[in-house]
């Protein structure tokens, strides 16, 4: 006998299971998209005027050499000649103006992506790893500075999530035994689809040629009518859902073949994308290296809840590697094979998901973009946060909360706002069992891209880990006073079942017991009204007949002290190399060199990031103002500032460039003993100060005490000498 | 022609790779041993006595049956009997003797790190991973306070080495393409001897088992003689050399059978200890989870070396996760499958191995224990560092000031200095291309564990990629002017050599040129002298005959710029994880409870380490108190002092047990609405401040700018109530 109540959570409510892909590779929205048919575009008309032109420029073409053929009179034929050039002029002047319209970012955006990535790899911001043997694909170091910025973004977000939020971290291991995996549905479920050359068995990601394919006809055959560009543009937008079957379909029609040899495709087929291993020397005990660090937190749910003192809410936090063994990595920093996630997993009462201090976070207003306008064409909008949660368009407080201290940390690293946005899933891209799911997507050269998941997952994962493990991972509320409550009694008569199922007896009284409360209702209805009915049992793979005297099934009333449910989960989960990949993007800017002769590379990293804060120059080697950097630099270190001195011999305005170029906020240069200059990176204005005084207004100023405006007007002003810069 | 001087390395310089295996399995000495036949030690007296005296017993036991088979009278027989009963007392006295010289740590330890274990578990300081999956061996997670201290710990490693040294810090990944691991020499030879249980295929390592059998019998039977005793030593003191083959035959001798089954053994035979993988989705790309993060830092050399102005000395450093696929993990957090490494590369110009920061060190005191001492069984002794560095004992200033600098960090984060030692390693520990090597051992209740390893690996690491990569790694030195020098030159003469050797002469002239200038100056010799000698080919495994008229040698004088070499490297290896564990046990006590019913445990971390600094607590449950406790809050946020309140009601005692018991130094306890008092956990002792000065005066604790001695002489001493501990 089994009752159901709200003490066991019902097995039904688990299903086929499609985790929301954070991170993952259809994530990249180049424009809002819309599945109805579009009004008609500029670029629609374009195509049509062309296709007009096209067809005129033949014709004409037809008459000339009709003109010829007949011998006709030089004049008339130069004349309808004379047409034809104008009418070829015209084509070419549409031509242009289509390319312009679907050629997308265009030669500037990636010309400065390459003056970026120039930058970043010259002064090591991050190496492809492995370069001295020629590197393996999705795999990235972080050098000096991106190393260092790495640990002040990971320092802050254990700042502002960890310590401010009392969160509980953990640290576990990326090597995870094949159990839990399976238990999380990443065995079975966590694939992209592949094709392979059928010649050379080299493989690539079959949603990757069609899209390839798909943008290429777009952006570069202009001689596709507006109806082609019209089914291309549909099967872009959906793309992430298209099925095995589906994508090999279109991969025929299109005749789609291998990029690099020409070669026919397999059918498309699913690769498991986690890093697979053997744990231990026997060979027989499967593991993977983690696709994401939650499940670790997950598995730990009952000691933490514990820990916490049996209390909910209260949320755990991990940082650390995760890997994704990519089909083909590209678009660099953006999709690799192992990178640091830092994850939060908020445990909360599924019947109250209000958040505590989600008032202070109820009045940043910022870009989001809801379901219903992504649907409708629109695009992402200004939306009061407390709005949004208060109409319902965020689920609840809780991941609204989420959502508002979201926004803080990434605009206070340095993301712009405006290029920052909160994408809700739309119904499709959401697991089943999602209540809510909102993407942080930031702006770059490559488009709108997912660097934070705020997914509110339900019960989900604790209940597929207590399935599989047998381990109870539950939350109890104590009532005050006993209440009194229904509860519904399902009671299979062993006997008569045996009679009538022999053998089968028991699958069929385990279905009965795993009945939900409405299947056993309705069943209980029917066989109060016809005395029987046809029941599947899935174990048996066919219906039995279910009579009245077989089961029992009735509700009864309870007297309850406690109240257990599985808590819900709001899950933020951070792409840190994402993160800071767009923060590199936009933090950069050129500025013309002094001389005028080349342009000079920048980042405007705010000194939260910034690799280091500060630089001492001696203005020119000499032992006096040597002395004075040191001193400077021991103040400097005192008050806990990351800085270097630079006393090579190079000139000032070499030396400025150098750290500009590094995002260092702060020049401090010695050109007196007594006094010294602050020069900030951006307006490169600079201010006298006493060297005693520099560490002190250097530190003001990093730790946001006060702004670079305050101290301009409270400091005499330093003008450059023109050997200075 | 190849020409041989310094600007080009040696390639007879490489040799068998055998690198010593930092945090490895043989590395815990629980005592130092000696190979010379050692000199009569009580537990060998012990053990003669006890067979002279089990010798004595069997005699007067047959002198008992003889008297009483000759019937001889009762007072004879009763006399017989008493001297056998005297003499098995005796025995049994020394059995007891002897158990407690061989037995070693005994009870106590054990039931010491039996309470900490406990309390560890206890407060999540660790959890085993996967805990509701029964586990995975050798995993652990960190849980929240365990956490904290690890991210203390790496923050202090950061502050200590990378930011006062202005090293270079990079982050790679760990998965690692086969290529680098097979020049690196892990592919070949990280491996640890595996047997096999016949029956059951359950593996076990080869040296564990045996070191198993020869520590109980030692412990456990005391019927061997002292010549038994003396060899079974012997083969635990040795037991790190031995073969394969040696291996196997002590298993033999000794009639070892698998543990659990009493089955028979299959022969030892290696089992690479690194996860594999496969990288991409072919199959065909094999990789591995690095089992150290060294190698990262060796392939970008070139990179780091022009980041750092194409100058030497520079470090670089490397936080991460390394991996080992231990066959058996035991010891809990000492013996793992994933762990967090820090290791610094310092690269610097072999011929010039001085630091300038050397001085700083110079005069620190501790244990070392050099070669010598070890292989004479002195024990380790109290030396001056620059003591150690001036009789080169430690191999060159650089390798002193690091080990140095280890001992700083070590005994800051509160590594007892008595329970620490630096074991230099034996010529047979050591590989054949390192110039020297120390490892900080540190002593708990599982002996001495290495948990630092410092060692000067020459240019192995850097000649090794160079050879397998193709890219050359070295630095250059300008000469302020050009010098003359003299090269060895080798020419084959290809004509000869074709004649004789034909297809082969590719090969002979192949190992001509790679003659190293000792080998080609005695070729020169023997040609001179004798006309022809004898040349083994290692590629055509062969010895060939070499004439005079087949090579000429020459030493020419040339001019050079600059001075082209492989740079050395000296390597810091931290095993986080273990230094961790350490910590753990040299921090724990237990006192009793005021009551005396019980003993409270207490974790004496410095504030550095402490997970969280202060705990803020009102005496009793009100408003008022709770208003004064957030006051005090603020403040301490203001300070970033990481500090936690406890408002439940429990009483106050329990409560501070609840914080000792966590490490936390410091708690604040609202007895009133303007002054407060701060306890000081190890002494217990409380001055009573007022609510302003509050976090003030914590803070001046925990940063060291005051010691609590300093601060109970300037407060007001609160004396407990009854009622508060």
């Amino acid at each position: 006998m089994r009752i159901f109540s709200t003490l066991i959570p019902s097995s039904t409510s688990f299903g086929h299971y499609l985790r929301s892909r954070l991170l993952s590779p259809a994530i990249i929205h180049p424009r809002p998209f819309s599945m109805a048919p579009s009004a008609s575009t500029p670029e629609d008309s374009l195509r049509t005027s062309l296709a007009e032109k096209n067809a005129a420029v033949e014709a004409q073409g037809n008459n000339v050499r009709a003109l010829k053929a007949a011998k006709a009179s030089k004049p008339d034929i130069d004349a309808a000649i004379e047409l034809l050039n104008g009418l070829k002029l015209e084509k070419t002047a549409i031509e242009k103006q289509l390319l312009a319209t679907v050629g997308g970012s265009g030669p500037d955006a990636s010309s400065n992506r390459d003056a970026l990535v120039n930058t970043l790899e010259r002064r090591l911001f991050y190496i492809p790893s492995f370069k001295i043997y020629r590197g393996v694909a999705g795999l990235y170091d972080y050098g000096p500075p991106g190393c260092s910025i790495k640990s002040n973004v990971l320092a802050f977000w254990r700042q502002h999530f960890v310590l401010e939020e009392n969160m509980l971290e953990v640290d576990c291991p990326c090597v995870t035994p094949e159990v839990v995996l399976k238990a999380s549905g990443h065995v079975d479920k966590f694939t992209d689809l592949m094709v392979k050359d059928e010649q050379t068995g080299t493989c690539y990601r079959a949603d990757h040629l069609l899209k390839d394919f798909c943008n290429d006809k777009l952006q570069k055959d202009l001689s596709i009518s507006s109806e082609v560009a019209a089914e291309l543009k549909h099967v872009l937008a959906v793309l992430d859902d298209l099925s095995a079957e589906q994508l090999g379909e279109k991969i025929k029609q299109y005749g789609i073949k291998a990029p690099d040899t020409k070669n026919p495709l397999s059918d498309p087929f699913p690769f498991n994308l986690m890093f697979q291993t053997s744990i231990g020397p026997s060979g027989v005990s499967r593991g993977y290296m983690r696709p994401e660090t939650a499940q670790g937190i997950f598995v730990n749910f009952k000691e933490l809840y514990y820990y916490n003192g049996n209390k909910l809410p209260f949320a755990a936090a991990q940082i650390g590697q995760a890997f994704r063994n990519e089909i083909s990595p590209r678009q660099g920093l953006l999709r690799v094979r192992e990178f640091t996630l830092a994850e939060i997993e908020h445990f909360v009462d599924p019947e109250d998901k209000s958040h505590p201090k989600y008032s202070e976070v109820a009045d940043l207003e910022f870009l989001m973009f809801p379901r219903e306008e992504q649907m409708s064409g629109q695009s992402a909008k200004r939306i009061r946060l407390g709005e949004a949660v208060s109409k319902g368009t965020v689920n609840n407080e809780t991941l609204g909360y989420f959502i508002g201290r979201v926004y803080l940390f990434l605009t206070r690293l340095g993301i712009d706002k405006d290029r920052l946005r909160f994408r809700q899933h739309l119904a499709n891209e959401m697991a089943h069992y999602a209540a809510d799911c909102w993407d942080a997507e930031i702006e770059c050269s490559y488009g709108w891209i997912e660097c934070v998941g705020i997914a509110d997952r339900s019960a989900y994962d604790l209940r597929a880990h207590s399935e599989k493990s047998g381990v109870s991972l539950v939350a109890h509320e104590k009532f005050a006073e006993p209440k009194e409550v229904e509860k519904l009694v399902i009671s299979p008569v062993k006997k008569e079942l045996g009679l009538a199922f022999k053998g089968s007896q028991k699958n069929v009284v385990e279905a009965l017991e795993a009945m939900d409360e409405k299947e056993a209702l309705e069943m209980k209805a029917a066989l109060e009204s016809k005395g029987e009915l046809d029941f599947y049992v899935c174990t048996l793979e066919k219906n039995v007949t279910i009579k009245k005297s077989m089961v029992t099934i009735s509700k009864e009333k309870k007297k309850e002290h406690q109240r257990v449910f599985t808590p819900s989960v709001i899950e933020p989960s951070f792409g840190i190399g994402r993160i800071i990949y767009c923060l590199f993007e936009h933090s950069f800017y050129t500025r013309p060199s002094k001389a005028g002769d080349e342009r000079l590379s920048v980042f405007r990293f705010p000194p939260l990031v910034a690799p280091i804060k500060c630089t001492v120059f001696p203005l020119v080697q000499n032992q006096k103002y040597e002395e004075v950097a040191k001193i400077i630099s021991k103040s400097l270190t005192a008050a806990g500032i990351s800085h270097k001195i630079d006393i090579t011999g190079t000139s000032i305005g070499k030396r400025y460039a150098r750290t500009d170029e590094l995002g260092v906020p702060f020049a401090i240069t010695v050109d007196d003993e007594s006094s010294v200059t602050i020069r900030e990176r951006d307006s490169k204005d600079q201010i006298r100060v006493s060297v005693e005084e520099a560490a002190t207004v250097v530190k003001s100023v990093t730790d946001g005490l006060s702004t670079w405006d305050e101290v301009w007007s409270q400091f005499p002003h330093h003008v450059t000498g023109a050997s200075e810069e």
